[in-house]
């Protein structure tokens, strides 16, 4: 239901009404969570006292009795932690399995950037992402994707000028414009990346960062634009230089990219008002290993030596000041009853998981979640974003001589390891394609890979940044074909060929990049086809499909493929 | 000139890239300010370099060239100073008055609450103090007046409901709803109080609290309503409640009430990211001989032994956060060149000031000052406020015997001295009368004055809080009658009479608040009435008139006189 502006102040009146009824004793609480120790990211102290909700926010803190009450001697409650910047599409999983495995983690809130499914499906991406995050118990916030495509020499399904994104803007949910990937383009005067910094300004908006090794006055430049925030700082040299010219530094320890070793000597009383956490991908097993922000608050208190009340406040409150998140980051009057029982703050194990005053985590169970409802126009949109026609070997072949892109074990760079005339077992020399699927228009970029050690059949994934189109990697063409066909016929994922069959594999059908699976069942399938990837050959320290998927991203050294062939880059 | 959004956008795309241009040493820097020491409110240091600014902000810091260079050696840069809550009209001065006194004491932005003139002029007063600040030299931000009139009890020049003022928020210098007084009306359920909240809420804005003394369930509540800030703490117990529940402590240090040596305590690393200054209200003999800001942050360091980086931040960094203020409260790139120079960081005497960029004040001297134009009829509107007939001695005459309200020197409560039946300056005890002045009602409330000390003639006041009718006391009624006519001859003020002629005073002519002087003959005018009244016998200890104009506010006891008659509080 959407209200008048005049119901809405008729609404939050009377929500008001019951806050203070129950605040100052005269009704009681919907609940009390009685005797609670809480941790008090104003003082930074620990306190203890009844914690009284009412409806999604909490009521009051002192002495109190409600309609429901618990006792909580022996936990430690914290505020719902927050993610700052995530892509949810990296868990492979649709957003509302991803919440399902967040939420036990005690993840109330996640700040993510739709740029994977964007590169996809241009601007109806967003849409979906936004209808399939709808009302779901761990919010869903988002920032628009900034660079779309990633590069000028992409192929992607979408290319999104500021006009574009503007509208979207208004949406309660979106919190301003994602990591801005063009710093060449904002230092050196790109109107159209300057313009999408402009609007967001225009609309009160927030501008991340994503500037790796950015130094001195190209710094300066980037900051001077706008840019409030950085994850991707590798050193700490690097994170003060972009916290003293006023940039937030987000700490990310996700599946791909770890830097809380190296910046965890931010957070001391000097920086950490300025820091907060964030993980940029996480893989399922990853997610499900270790867990999420949780994760980081355990490995920086246990591992690293910061104080678990700093860690709690980079999860929670500095996360909610960075995004203007109001009544968020903090257990106190008013706020939104998004709370976290752990056992203590040493081992940070998350017991009981409230959203909203609701309890949706308890005792290892996780309550049921409502299944957010995608406009069906959309939902066929986004199930159907294979525009190529299938395949036949004579389209891998070529008599050119072509580059060789070498693989670098536990690293997404390459290297260029000159050139070979075809497909070379003895010397794991393999041929790899990019197809271009957004637009059928029959691009196939042709070249060998070294390193990934395949000894017959083929691996296909249409996770494949930033455009996601259709990488295959093969022994020879006929696997390759039978590879790239089965992803188009199945609509995305990944998949491992042997004898032209498939024999593992992820069905990823929501634009070729997540499931409607649960998280632990993608997870199950997709080590079983990192198994099955393993018995054909792949080598120990390449992750058969992570690491692939980033062979044809063409910003990253040294030697790429695109749609329209190698890149040296 | 009202831009079109796309034509704000491309102008805010073409100021970036002049920015970046700078920034990266493409293009010269319109002023350099050299080997500058400043202070670095993300890193809590002092650092040197040079200060790059193009147009109205700093593009970047390191090492530049300008087009104009200066050099810093020998001084210390802070960010302009803000002021977290005022009444622009306790100064007495008009808006442009006002900036000219304080700038040079390196304010540079201040946030209002009209709340005075709002009281006589209701929205018309919003707006007229909107415009009379528009494009000067301090930017004048505003909360919108929450309690107009401040009592059912009271007769103001308005009343005014949630969507009377809701249209306000649309102004880009608005920044929520100004200090909640009714905190009754908050935790006990009075829908319009809690519909003003909602709205602000609704706006995404700020709503500040007003709440002396209020402690335990009726404190959660009424910040459980969405109030954000405190400046009425008059302990340190009191601000460590509110701030442990989630308000932002103003540390007011003004003319009337005086917190800072009571809260310079909350000034740690623990407290003070939670913690601003602002002044309330500054008379203006306060203005001239203290400072603004500077003086607090002066006292603050040199009487309270705080930590000037500290001090420092609470008058910038910490104002900007709680008012979301972008751009503001530190020296970095993108932010708005607002500087402040000072010799030390012990003294902090200033020396030069830049508001956008622009040398406003160096050496003593301070630059013309842009004179806001005021639309013709909101400045005849203004001019015009007093709406009632010429008194005669016969008004002020009664045959009852009426209450006698006690003055304390030195405070604004008062006594209840029982009753009189008539003046006896034996026993110092005067006649006073409260004269409705908005709506001609003919309304006057009589009572007598013990404490005051008059021997003869008679003070008139149209600063008379909150609702500003006309206040005046006298040794007898024809005096009485001479005072309040010559106020409503000069269309409001401040005047002392003997022997039926006016010997001194000030004329407030807009809205019987504020006068078009400059604040030095205000002051000079000011001074001279008060050597006049206490020549006529005026006490020690009490301030013939700003002690005055507290004698018609029913919420604060004991006794007090309004329109309609004494009042017991």
């Amino acid at each position: 239901m959407q209200d008048s502006y005049n119901g809405a102040v008729r609404r939050g009146a009377a929500a008001r009404k019951r806050l203070t009824e129950a605040a100052t004793g005269r009704q009681k609480a919907d609940l009390v969570l009685k005797n609670a120790s809480y941790v008090n990211v104003f003082t930074d102290q620990v306190s203890v006292a009844d914690i009284a909700i009412v409806g999604d926010r909490i009521a009051g803190i002192g002495s109190y009795e409600g309609e429901r009450e618990l006792d909580m001697t022996g936990k430690v409650l914290l505020p719902g932690l927050i993610d700052g910047h995530i892509h949810l599409e990296s868990s492979l999983a649709s957003p509302g399995e991803f919440v399902r495995a967040v939420l036990p983690h005690g993840t109330t809130a996640v700040v993510t950037d739709p740029h994977e499914i964007t590169n996809v499906m241009g601007t109806e991406g967003i849409d979906y992402m936004l209808e399939a995050t709808e009302g779901l118990p761990v919010d869903v916030l988002f920032l628009l994707p900034s660079c779309v495509p990633a590069t000028p020499m992409d192929e992607s399904g979408a290319e999104l000028s500021w006009r574009d994104i503007d509208s979207f803007y208004d949406h309660p949910r979106v919190l301003g414009l994602a990591e801005m990937m063009n710093y060449y383009g904002v230092t050196h005067g790109d109107e159209g990346v300057l313009s999408k910094l402009a609007a967001a300004q225009l609309h009160g908006k927030r501008m991340d960062g994503h500037a790796p090794g950015l130094t001195g006055r190209e710094l300066d430049a980037y900051i001077a634009a706008g840019i409030g925030s950085d994850h991707e700082c590798s050193t700490l040299d690097e994170a003060l230089a972009k916290l003293e010219r006023g940039q937030y530094i987000m700490i990310r320890e996700g599946t791909a990219a770890r830097n809380l070793a190296a910046l965890a000597p931010l957070l001391t009383p000097q920086y950490a008002s300025r820091c907060l956490f964030c993980t940029d991908d996480k893989h399922p097993n990853d997610l499900l290993e270790k867990g999420h922000i949780d994760y980081i608050i355990r490995e920086a208190v246990n591992r690293h030596g910061v104080d678990p009340i700093i860690a709690v406040k980079a999860a929670t409150l500095h996360a909610a000041q960075y995004f203007r998140l109001d009544g968020r980051g903090a257990i106190a009057p008013g706020y939104l009853a998004d709370l976290v029982a752990v056992d203590d703050l040493t081992s940070f194990r998350v017991q009981q998981v409230w959203k909203g005053g609701v309890c949706r985590y308890e005792n290892g169970t996780l309550s049921d979640i409502p299944k957010p409802q995608v406009s069906a126009d959309l939902d066929e949109l986004a199930h159907d974003t294979f525009h190529v026609s299938p395949l036949t070997p004579e389209d891998f072949r070529t008599e050119e001589s072509l580059g060789v892109i070498g693989m670098v074990p536990g690293e997404i760079v390459s290297t260029d390891n000159g050139t070979a005339d075809g497909v070379d077992l003895e010397r794991d020399i393999l041929k790899i394609a990019v197809i271009e699927r957004h637009h059928n228009t029959g691009h196939i970029g042709l070249g060998y890979l070294q390193g990934y050690g395949l000894k017959r059949g083929a691996v296909a994934t249409s996770v494949a940044h930033d455009s996601h189109n259709l990488i295959v990697v093969g022994a020879d063409e006929t696997e390759m074909a039978a590879a790239a066909n089965q992803i188009i016929a199945q609509h995305g994922g990944i998949t491992v060929v042997d004898g032209g069959r498939p024999v593992a594999g992820v069905v990823l059908e929501i634009a070729g990049l997540m499931s409607d699976l649960p998280l632990e069942e993608i997870n199950r399938r997709l080590e079983d086809a990192k198994a099955k990837a393993a018995e054909l050959g792949v080598s120990d320290g390449i992750d058969p499909f992570m690491t692939l998927s980033f062979m044809s991203l063409p910003v990253i050294p040294t030697l790429r493929l695109t749609t329209r062939g190698l890149v040296r880059v």
